[in-house]
């Protein structure tokens, strides 16, 4: 951990931009974002840090870091310190790793940001932290999950960066721009209401759906014979983990309630409609919806 | 059209089983049709029906089809009729189809059947209709839709086959198979019961989802650029199109909306449980929407 040495190096090579960095969670997002270092030489020495030994091993064995260390000895060693675990982890760790930097730089790259930034926000360190949302993810966990190119052309959101140190944002938004990233800004209220709408109410439905379907199977063994597609993709979300997403939910209770209450609301426009065979608005109702095309791909 | 002639081909090729067949409905599952009977050599001559004329040209200039012709000309020429409109359209064309037919078979591609069998189940030429619903399709409309290998290891249903003549049963089964497709037979309630469940509803659910989160971006006009994989996904159906989705709910809306308060309900379930702080009982719920993996690949 030697900030000027680093940053010679960067100089030298063109490339790397924390000598050593420490990966805090072995699963999807920190296996992925090792993957993406690796990849695009943003670092030399890569450390893992997992509670988990089953994690521990998958990433060793997948090349994933060079070693595994302890909490205390990777925030001694690293200059880049990526928080990765999930989110309600995040908020007991995050207090005491700034507790121990000097010079490290600390991300995370959680799901919901407000709780975050709170607990951190008195921290004597706390402009050694950079709040970030690579948003990007699989509905698959663990250190198998970790893919190839799951950041680029994607979005990363910084949040707060008024209160981080200039350095430390500069330094990753070079990290994320090199992983070729896209980044964005926001407070952390905003940022937990926009993930409310893109992210968090789309595996609430898909969870939803899942267990609608699955109470039916009780009765009708067959009935998944025939799920298409379509069915596939509405429901893939269903498999994320609850250790992952729970948290989530916890968190960012009240954004996800609003959200949900919309949701509801339009489904039950769409239901009030069937009920009175109006199928004209019902019609004008979809080709509304239909107007998201300009948005996905 | 000469049932005779058409079979001692079948012989001697080993893989036509209808000389000539017309495809009424040139959009992506009539389009893609034409090109699995290509591809396998199902068929010796493809007829194109379509009231559209841009259709008409697209589906010409695609290959999809050898050329156009009238409604009555393609009945009269073809041994198998297809009949792959808006579920709408077919409950109006089938039975003016039927008053026309002698030994040709019929079938339809229709998301929801227990319309369209009553529609016709007292027609003299009830025998040569076979209802099928090949579960596979896309978010996408019209001949520019229809794709190589829509149907490959896909589900299709046949529906009432017991009021259908043995023979068009053995031939229509022989052409889905030879389309790689893997054939269930449930009977119209069934059939109408299983797809509001694994196909409608998700079609609704993503229509919600695309409104809830427009109707946000009136206000946050940059809500969509954090919109990433999960999102996509959950919403890619709302791309659909009405003229298709709007007769399938109206002929299945009991059913529809059956799974449609199931489906409130189970979101209901998730509200109560946030508005509660109750995560552990929110954790069971997300633990067993998981098990969805087991039908998900």
């Amino acid at each position: 951990m030697n900030q000027e040495a680093n940053i010679e190096k960067q100089d030298s090579n063109g490339s790397v931009i924390f000598d050593t960095i420490a990966i805090i969670g072995l699963g999807l997002i920190g296996g992925s974002i090792a993957k993406a270092v690796q990849k695009y030489g943003l670092g030399n020495t890569l450390i893992g840090v997992d509670l988990s030994t089953k994690h521990q091993e998958e990433a060793l064995n997948l090349q994933l870091i060079d070693r595994i260390s302890s909490l205390e000895s990777a925030i001694e060693e690293a200059d880049l310190i990526v928080l990765a675990t999930p989110v309600d982890v995040m908020v007991q760790l995050l207090p005491q790793i700034l507790d121990l930097v000097t010079q490290q730089v600390v991300i995370d790259v959680g799901s919901t940001k407000t709780k975050l930034i709170e607990a951190i926000a008195k921290h004597p360190n706390r402009g050694q932290f950079v709040a970030t949302h690579p948003m990007a993810g699989t509905e698959f966990s663990g250190p198998k999950a970790a893919i190839d190119n799951l950041f680029e052309n994607k979005c990363v959101v910084l949040c707060d960066k008024e209160h981080s140190s200039p350095k430390a944002v500069k330094q990753v938004e070079t990290f994320y721009t090199k992983m070729k990233m896209k980044i964005s800004y926001l407070n952390p209220v905003a940022h937990d209401v926009h993930t409310a709408y893109v992210s968090h109410i789309s595996h609430i439905s898909s969870f939803a759906l899942a267990l609608t379907v699955l109470e039916k199977e009780k009765d009708e063994k067959q009935i998944f014979e025939l799920a298409s597609g379509g069915f596939d993709s509405t429901v893939r979300l269903a498999k994320s983990s609850p250790d992952m997403w729970v948290p989530i939910f916890k968190q960012n209770r009240e954004h996800v309630l609003d959200v949900l209450d919309e949701h509801i609301n339009t489904l039950a426009k769409f239901r009030s409609l069937l009920i009175k065979n109006d199928f004209e608005k019902f019609y004008q109702l979809i080709e509304e919806a239909n107007t998201i095309q300009r948005i996905l791909k």
